[in-house]
Formats: structure tokens, sequence, C-alpha cells
């Protein structure tokens, strides 16, 4: 970055000045089918073959293909009759609907919703708050109020958090022996795709999914099936309603959208339901001390600006604030992936 | 990519996925001016201070500085009051207004307009048309019509393409010996940036800027310095108006702008109006034949179909362009940055 000949030509700024148009063409390809209909197809097809079953402009899906294969995310390959187009082995896995790790959900999110939210960054550091408002009309003081603003929107939320934990949640949940408490609340559990890692990494647990009741009753319908008997549901909201005793309580992503003081408001409700002996696990993206980094995390706390009341914090300020809640004996480990866990004790 | 490990893990994918967080971030760290105020300042600030200095929130631009130091445009100093932050040098360069090398206006292009088009990339791709009535509510019929729609965008525009020449504009004048064309046009010259480096690098020879009249007319007011005389203006449309006599004609990003037949109408009458022994340079970025990038230019290709009617070519596609008008000797010469150029003589 200092030498002179980085500073003679300003790639690091070009590169980031097109990050948008990154992400775009990523996302468009996966909402357009790209990556599922070269996956069913089984052969590589040209540019005309995917407009016509796709339903695409030939023009635009030519240019959409190509910039794909500079993301690596296609390849091409030269042939007489023109470019024939096929999926590279990471698209394969994490791009097409039908994945067990697929990511196209929470790409979903991000295009159609996080996307437009940000263009409005500049306010939202401004007045600093979210930007609900001037993204889709909507009143931004009730953060999931406006996230939940239809079903739909609460779906696409739901399934892109299950496309995260897909990823990221079986090493969360290893980074502890969870192992001795049985009785467990995954609080603001969504659609449940934690919870499921979770009995399937631990055979003797039971999680019950604490969510709202809208939350819970799309969680039942859609993501978690009926023979998941270790799976159960309580429909109420964690800051209004009792929280039932327990022995261990998943906050996953949660804190981080509220401020201290709701921060604090929850674990103290959280610490007077929990059994003694039992503990709290806190799944977030931890930010360094120095303000180094990770640079995704800090791009989330951006994030947690511009949609909601909170922001990421480091394991300092967790600690803190479990402590100041009644909880002990915390410990933080870094999964140096996207997501960490903090466990603190009753 | 295709390691074990890497597939193992999305880390590209959530890299993709960020690129409009990070773009943002940039474009908003300028927009507020956080760049140009550590620069005047002389002394590294802490957030509060920056905070109270632009008039915005403290919660935000605290964690948007703290983004910037994860993206190395800025550096932050820990003390015993809290974190003192800096700009690097890459950002006194290129991210500050006063700078000459200055990103700040094609960043603001970018973030304001190009931004909030890209939001409609897969309708782009559908249609296979630019993206103004969606973006903006204005027609897209004239692409130009929609891009000058008031003289607030057409000014940023022109000052965009400016920052644009103020770091490629010499590479491309000095690709090929110009020396010998006197007598030169700028067709669609806009803010004039390029033909400043053009007399500068060519002592002898005279720029005239041919333009829209009110694009000549800002040129004139806020861009080129009267005292510049060698530079000449001309009124017009250069689909619809006489273009005069001149030894070179420089196409500096057109005929991207246009699909193939407009662009053989432009060139059949550049090549008539061009002198015997004289010439016409294309500067454009040129796409690699075999479709494997550079992935910069595939991006740019993807904003000509949504907000142009053209799109980026390869060198055999300008070829042809030029020979199809009478154009002879091509010669082709990659720059290694964004631009490059293609000469053709009469």
């Amino acid at each position: 970055m200092s030498s002179t000949e980085d500073l003679d030509y300003p790639q690091i700024i070009l590169q980031y000045s097109s990050g948008f148009l990154v992400s775009k063409v990523m996302f468009t390809a996966c909402e357009l089918g790209v990556f599922d209909l070269l996956l069913e197809s089984g052969e590589p097809l040209s540019s005309d073959a995917i407009a016509a079953r796709l339903g695409t402009s030939t023009t635009g899906i030519e240019r959409l293909l190509d910039a794909c294969v500079g993301l690596k995310l296609l390849a091409a390959e030269l042939t007489q009759a023109g470019a024939l187009y096929r999926n590279t082995d990471i698209s394969n896995i994490y791009l097409t609907k039908s994945s067990p790790k697929s990511q196209y959900h929470i790409m979903m999110y991000y295009s159609n919703t996080v996307y437009l939210c940000w263009h409005y960054l500049a306010d939202a550091v401004r007045e600093g708050r979210n930007q609900y408002e001037r993204a889709f009309g909507i009143s931004s003081k009730d953060p999931f109020g406006a996230m939940y603003r239809s079903e739909e929107e609460m779906l696409k939320f739901m399934a892109g958090q299950n496309s995260v934990w897909s990823i990221c949640g079986r090493d969360v949940l290893a980074a502890f022996d969870l192992s001795p408490f049985r009785q467990i609340y995954d609080l603001g559990g969504g659609g449940g795709a934690l919870a499921r890692e979770c009995v399937s990494l631990y055979p003797n647990s039971t999680v019950t999914i604490y969510d709202l009741p809208k939350v819970v009753q799309v969680a039942k319908e859609r993501f978690v099936p009926p023979e998941e008997r270790r799976i159960a549901f309580h429909e109420g909201d964690f800051f209004n309603n009792p929280i039932p005793e327990a022995e261990l309580y998943i906050l996953s992503k949660i804190l981080h959208d509220w401020d201290d003081d709701k921060c604090r408001q929850l674990l103290a409700k959280v610490y007077k339901a929990c059994k003694p002996g039992g503990g709290v696990l806190l799944v977030e993206s931890l930010l360094n001390e120095d303000k180094s980094g990770p640079l995704e995390t800090q791009l989330y706390s951006m994030n947690m600006l511009v949609q909601t009341e909170g922001k990421e914090r480091t394991a300092a300020e967790y600690s803190k604030l479990l402590e100041a809640s009644g909880f002990r004996e915390i410990e933080v480990k870094r999964s140096g992936k996207l997501y960490d866990a903090v466990l603190g004790r009753k």
C-alpha cells in the first residue's frame, strides 16, 4: 500500500469503487438462476441457450456470464460455435439453491434489502440511525417491525440467516463443549438452522426456539420439520414476556441488534431465568480491541447502524455486558470465520 | 479457488458479498469530507472531534472511521484519550478534493447515480436495456438526455470523467506518438481533462472539444481556464451536426456508449471529415478476446448495459468497426491500466 508503485496508480481504490458492481453481478446471477440452470443442465451451455432458458435478453446475459467468468464463479470454454459456460466448484456448492451450503437466500436479502438501505449510508452516519424510512418509507423506530414488514421480507430474512448457519453454525457451537447443557433456549432463534446444528452436534440436548409468534409460525411451517422432536418452540417477545428457566441460553446475533442499555436489560433477565450452573452463549462477530479489524466485522457494525439500533463489539465489551448482569467465568473463542463465541456462566 | 480448504469455507463469496459495503464506506467517507478534514487539520483527530467538525453523529462516524482503518484508507493510533485517526498516503493523494489526482468526483457519481441504477441489474439483464426509468423515473430512450437530466447531474458526470483522466489520461495519449497530428478534435470531450493532458504532452497541438452546447458551456465556465489558448470549443451533436475537418479525432469512451450500428455511422462520418494522412484515436477499456477478463472491463461492460446503449469491446471488435469505416494501419496499445488506446489512419 505505501510503496511508490502503489501510490502512482490507485489500484486498491479502483477495486473498492467496483465493489458494488462485483456484489450485484454475483447477486444477479443467483437471482436469475444462472447457477441452478448450469447445475441442472449437467453440460456447459451457450449464452443464447441460457438466455432462452431463463427468459432474459441475450445481450444482458452474455455480459453477466462474462463478468462471472472474471470473478471465477463460471468457467468459459471457447468452441467454434462460441463460448460455453459452466459452474466452478465454489458456485455449485454455495450459489445454487439446492445445495445444503447454499448462500442463495442471504444473497437475495443482501441484494434486495440491505443494498438499498446502504444507499443512504451518508444519512445514517449523519443521523446515527437506521434508514428504513428513506429506503422503504417505513418507520425506523422499531427495527424488527421494519425488518418483518411483510411475511415475504420476514421469510427472506429467516432464510438468509439459515444460510449463514449452514457455513458457520457448527464452528460456533463446537467452540465450547456444550454437552453438559441439555435444556437449551435459542432466544431469537428464527428459522432454526442453528438449533438444528445444535441437536445434531449434542445428541442429548433439546433446543427451544424462542421468537416472536409470527416468526415461530413460519419456522414451524417452512424451516423445521415436525419429525425433529428435539426442537420445541416458544412464542414471545424476550424484552416484554417472561423467559422460562433453562440450562443454557443461546443469543446468536441478538445483542448486536441493540444498544448497551437494552443488552444489559436482556442479559439481566436471562441471568435471572438461568439455572444455577447454567450459562449463556453469545454468538457474534468480534471486533479486535485495537480497531485493526476484522474488516468484515467493521463493515457489519456499519450495517447494524444502517439496519438496527445496535453495533458489533469487542470481546472486552461483551465480557463487560455479561459481568454487569452477573455472569462469570467468561470465556471467548474466536473461530477464524465470520462468527465467534463467548460463554458466560451463572 | 479450487483447493479443498477454499471450498470448505467460501471466503471469496463472502468478499464479493461485502463488495457494496466496501464501496459505500469509501464513498461515504469522501462525501462527508473525512479525508479533506484530516488533510487540513494537519494532525490526527479523535472521532468526537471529527463528528463535531463534520456535523455527524458520533456513533455513526466512529464506525465509519474504523471501517476505513480496516480498508487502510485511515490509520488509527490508540492513545490514553482514545483513538486518533489520520489519512494514509493513498487517501491524501486520491480521496481528498484538493489533490490534483483526486478521485472524489467520480466516487460521488458512482455513489449517487451508478449505485442506484445497479440496484436494478436483474431487470437490465432481463430486458437488455438501461435502468434510468426504474432508478430515477426518467425515460431511458435517450441515455445522454437521462444522464444530463439536470445541470447538477451533468456537472457530476463531467467532473467524474475528469477525475479518470487525471490518473489515466497521460498513458493513453502517450501510447502512440501523436506529435505529427497538430489539429485535433476531441469528440465528446466533456470537461476537457483529456484535452488539457493532450496539449501539455504535445506542445504543438491544438485541441477542439466538440460536445453538446450545454456541455461546452459548462466546460468553459467550470473546467477549462480561458488562458488555455490551445483548447477551443465546438458546439454540436456529432450524430446530427457536421464534424469539421481535422488531422486527428479522439473518441475517448464514446464508442462504448453505442451499439455497433451507431458506432459505424459515427466512424464513417469521422473518416469522411478526416484529412488524408490523419487518423482516429479510440480510448477505451479493452476486453480480452478469450473472455478471461479484465474483470474491471467486464464490470464496465455491464455498466454500459445499465446506463447506456453500448458495451465494452475487444481490440478485434474495435478494429473491425474501424476497418468497416475505411480506417487502416490499425494499431492497439494496452496500457495495463483501465483505459487502452487504438489508433487508425486514413
